[in-house]
């Protein structure tokens, strides 16, 4: 493999981009799109370092991809070029179909997963590609007959996480997220097709699995982020709202097509032209959304827009169990101050719940392979116990002044 | 002084920010819309990781400043609390006036410089805040008193170049331009009420130098964007033109305001509305800007959005001597091949020049202390000659395709 | 407090010492004796960048003091400039009493702990420094009348173990073990005179206790670091009983007086001398002395240190449960081809345990200050148990080639 | 090539150790022996995290060989695997000839350079492994065909250089001193069989010169560890001195041999014990000679030993000139009053030189190839002048309290 281009990457050092496809499907304007999608959506609120995209996440992964295949060649696995390619271009595709604000906005612009989005967007450039993407597809499907490249892609322990972890710590500065990408790497072995951990290596998992709970918590779930996030959906749904009731309101074209009517997966197929529309929409969208809607004269909207636009955020606060009794407090007392209707309020505040699976030992383990050759689940190895079951959290979100109205 | 907030920053670990007009100031909204500014503008081009802003980089600046008048504190240099957070500020503040893409559209929107702008602002601050940025804006004008405290601001060894080279070179992974902004404060001495380095920091200082140096060619003005930020402005330019002309274009309102008539210091000062409507501008305008003119119908705004949104960028040569013949002449090939005018050509095809200046020993020295107390130029110590003018480098710039015509 | 030096280490960038006290401790050449003594003894087999020292630890955790002194009163907490100064000085002398290879050869150079050697080095110190160790040592022995300050000496959140896990992850590479001393020291809070920890800090404790775990089994108690180990503690029980027997030995004079007889606490103090005698050995006198046995007569000494030397460690296996007949088994075999006697291999073929408490609920807990001024433990807050009992894992270790034999 | 080891490196994160000759070769008693020889001497005492090893540095090199094949090959230089590994046993063994505190010592000990010794060593190990180190020794003598191997052995850009700023710098914490090994690597190419530098990575080679002066005068020239230096051999003067007048001195075995009469490459070439004696030597026989000699009779062995074992280190001033008048005036003012002889006091006050090339351009120069593929030297190219001669720098050396005696 014979590399085009070098770029600097604060978290690696380099990024080799080999010539021939992967350096082509960087330079298409499907991927370039992703440039601006930023990786951690409104995190950069509490994280202000943390404006990353998705560009340089695929990247990433996509070079971790190489590394992989390499160690594990110097192990003593064959792995064609061709496959080396297949699974680097995967890697750079699995996240395309993310629209703006990725996670926080999926099923608010269309009922179609980021998943499903990317897969035909794969299709799309395969065509355009001549068929150059056949295994890279077969692999992200799990149908390419060796198994361990699908658990390269997606796994409780891929490439996609190691790289994610290891970005958003950077970038947030949370080094408590640091991951030690480099030695699980070498640590990767392949036993009977699958993907397996050398014994060794087990602290680094550990590590890998500690780490990334941390990571939710302090960042992904962070109650601030968390707060701006519900802040920009209850917006999202109050346009949806206004729009079906007939409003104009200022959004850019192909933000309103989308947020007036419905888009399913059938639109999708029966319209080729649908994929086109949904590629022109990233985050610049909503931001300058947020700035026309501040002045708006329905009191929802211009609520939100400014509280996000300058950062007045919610308070966000978790509670033991759910708490309508709360809500409806807090609601009462300001539908008496401001005048709002129930209806209103029901965008401004709100309770909702986050869950999180630390590690999910019915569908897919983690395996480590012992120096004598046995393979175990690494949930029976570990000195403590990983929580397989959905940590479930309720929340109240909130502004915070009403708290002042009820106190006054 | 008291600490409200901590905020992680993946440069310098932790900052924290004192409660009461710091804090305060960092709130205000004029401080948040610095979110939305880019540090390095286009820069991400090239090192898609810069993506860092000038909201960042001006509380990395306010830290330093903490941190240095702590460090003097402790040689005994007494600085009250009151300076503290006046110095503090005034590196809050220093470039709050910048506006969309920083310096690449300076004096494009408006005809005043970001400095001036930034005073503007400071003063409708200061109003707000019942006159706690008097010392701060002394400091900033160079009217304090202490004059060292300028030189911290503003000078060949400041606060801002410190904190600029550590972030820029952090974010964009061009890690030869780090600079030891922890050592080099640690060296910050007063004397005679002038800021000196003490004689042991003499080599940090020189590796400051020569990081600023690479950092400039390296990355501020590096070929690639440099040709990205020339683009920008012909496109800026071309959109004037057509405006001038009485052609409607699909802009932003206050971008539109801005770039439709001519904005001078009179029109701040006669109109103070003009301020809020400059701080509603930042790069989020321009960039959906040239998503919007991506379809438009006057070739130059097309072609040069396209090229830009999808990073189609120009082919930009550095020449020895001015060369107006080879500009003729690739202009000659295109008006031949692509059926546009001389004038539609001149925004494709164009040249122009850098500089940079690397020291200045006419205006602000950097002085050293010898440890017998004697304080000398830099200039006059360094084993290596520091450049006093300006290097100027000639370029012409082109799209790529244009060679190809050429030779085709 | 005035600096009177500044100290480059590459982990936490600059240390500043300050004058008076603490630059004297330092300069006194028990303390410059440190620098002969590896922080983490024969590690550097496994690990060849752990080289560093306890005189480097020691200025670390001496740092972290001034550190958390410098943030608990920017958080209101008073303390004097004296009592930074003591507890700064606590740090300083807290392991001064460690002999060659700390905890390695603990007990076996001399009756008593290092902890009790430690105070008095302190008392002697105290003596020649006219007092003005008084508060230092009240601390340190938990008699100060602020009992935070014993927390921030000898706790389970302690300074010493920040700076180690910080130091010797960084020396290592080991990554996993690195703690975010600085946001954890940013979290730290006085409540009714005990140290407790800021809610939001609640995840970084988490981070530093498997930090902790971590480091214990990949680099404390790692299988060849142990190996190494316990090979030096074997060859030290040889020496001694070989002396005890009448045996001369090449060993250097006052380790040869410390080898040959047991030196109790009593002794200590009858004789003021013997602490001056303690204090010349530091690591390199074990060092020469592996290499003067080498060619040494008796084969148990010999075998040893060239295997030491070279770095023929011998293997360790963790068993579960004892395992008495594999070591009956081994020394049967090795007996039988190596013509030695049952007594010399019992030094060459043995089993042993270690033992790892994760963190200890029955003593001293961590506590949590939540927002609401309440403080609970963190074992009761943690989403996973912490191990209260210790973890015990017994081996056996032997050298490689008693395998070959066996099965030859 | 297939790796048998993997080994933590905090520089480079994980160094794979390929099966074979180079595993083989590091399990060699001789390159054990490296782990006993610090890379930066008596550096610690300016920078106490330097304790570095020559062992570390010289797996770090091979390091970097293994690197820069596998970045030629991908850029279509044919490199066979022999190649490659010839190349890293060379990295592996150039300086396996270095004796106790290296540049410090050499050519006290014995008369012939550490290369000559490190080329003896090469053969030993080429007999005992059969001629696999046939290829590697003609690398390293300048004598295979292809010579841009040389160049990465020993140029003005070699491997030997990039690793050793990377390590002691790192270890150092002086961070003025990195270098951006991985961007060098990338910009290597081969042109003609020579060595060159692609275009774009002049920055970094220039940085890179500026990095490695930086440490010379920051570092390996540093005042107090050239001080530092000079005692130690001054004190080794003074044991020859006093060896042959008949002086019996309480010196290890090998130590005493090698001090007591001159060894020359003659003496290697007849007499093949002498190579082995000669390797039993580490900094370890040094060190406990200073401590056994801080008891002795002689004034000058016991002043410079405490001195050194406590770091009471002499004095070293740089001079303008040479100034013999100063050397004798101190030694007139402590001749008076510390009753020594003019024959002692020479080796407790005297002067000196050091010089340090910044790059030589007329032996071997640094060539870059620029985008048109010609090639020309960096010298041409820089904007800033290279110095080519030898900057000298003359100093004088004394015990601190001289001048008190001068002035009291």
């Amino acid at each position: 493999m014979r590399y085009k281009k070098i770029i600097n990457d604060p978290v690696y050092g380099f990024i080799s981009i080999p010539e021939g496809l992967i350096f082509d499907l960087i330079e298409h304007p499907f991927f370039q799109r992703l440039r601006y999608i930023k990786q951690v959506g409104l995190s950069h609120y509490v994280y202000p370092g943390a404006l990353h995209t998705r560009f340089h996440h695929a990247i990433g992964a996509m070079h971790l991809a190489l590394r992989a295949c390499s160690i594990l060649r110097n192990k003593g696995i064959e792995i064609s070029d061709e496959e080396t390619e297949a699974l680097a271009a995967a890697m750079l595709l699995h996240d395309i179909g993310h629209g703006p604000f990725s996670h926080a906005l999926e099923f608010k612009l269309v009922s179609i997963s980021h998943e499903e989005i990317s897969l035909m967007i794969m299709h799309h450039l395969n065509e355009e590609f001549n068929g150059a993407l056949d295994s890279c597809i077969a692999m992200y499907r799990g149908e390419y007959h060796r198994k361990f490249f699908r658990q390269l892609i997606r796994s409780q322990l891929d490439l996609d996480r190691l790289d994610y972890l290891a970005r958003d710590s950077f970038f947030t500065g949370v080094t408590e997220g640091q991951v030690s990408y480099d030695r699980i790497l070498h640590m990767l072995q392949v036993h009977n097709d699958a993907l397996v951990i050398e014994e060794k290596g087990i602290y680094s998992i550990e590590k890998f699995l500690i780490a990334r709970r941390l990571m939710y918590w302090q960042v992904y779930l962070h109650k601030t982020v968390l707060s701006a996030e519900q802040m920009l959906i209850k917006l999202v749904d109050r346009i949806k709202f206004l729009l079906k009731s007939g409003e104009a309101l200022p959004l850019r074209p192909f933000l309103h097509a989308f947020l007036s009517s419905e888009t399913t997966k059938t639109d999708f197929l029966n319209n080729p032209n649908k994929l086109f529309d949904y590629c022109h929409l990233d985050d610049q969208d909503i931001h300058v959304m947020l700035k026309d809607l501040c002045g708006h004269s329905d009191k929802v909207l211009s609520f939100i827009s400014q509280s996000l636009k300058y950062r007045k955020l919610f308070k966000l606060e978790f509670l033991h169990g759910e708490n309508q009794e709360l809500l409806k407090k807090y609601r009462e007392v300001a539908q008496a101050e401001w005048n709002m209707t129930e209806e209103e309020l029901s965008f401004l505040i709100f309770s909702g719940k986050e869950s999180n699976i630390e590690y999910n030992s019915n569908t897919d383990e983690i395996f480590i392979l012992s120096k004598k050759g046995e393979v175990e689940p690494i949930s029976a190895l570990l000195d403590f116990k990983l929580k397989n079951k959905a940590l479930i959290k309720n929340y109240i979100c909130y502004p915070k002044n009403v708290v002042t109205l009820l106190y006054q």
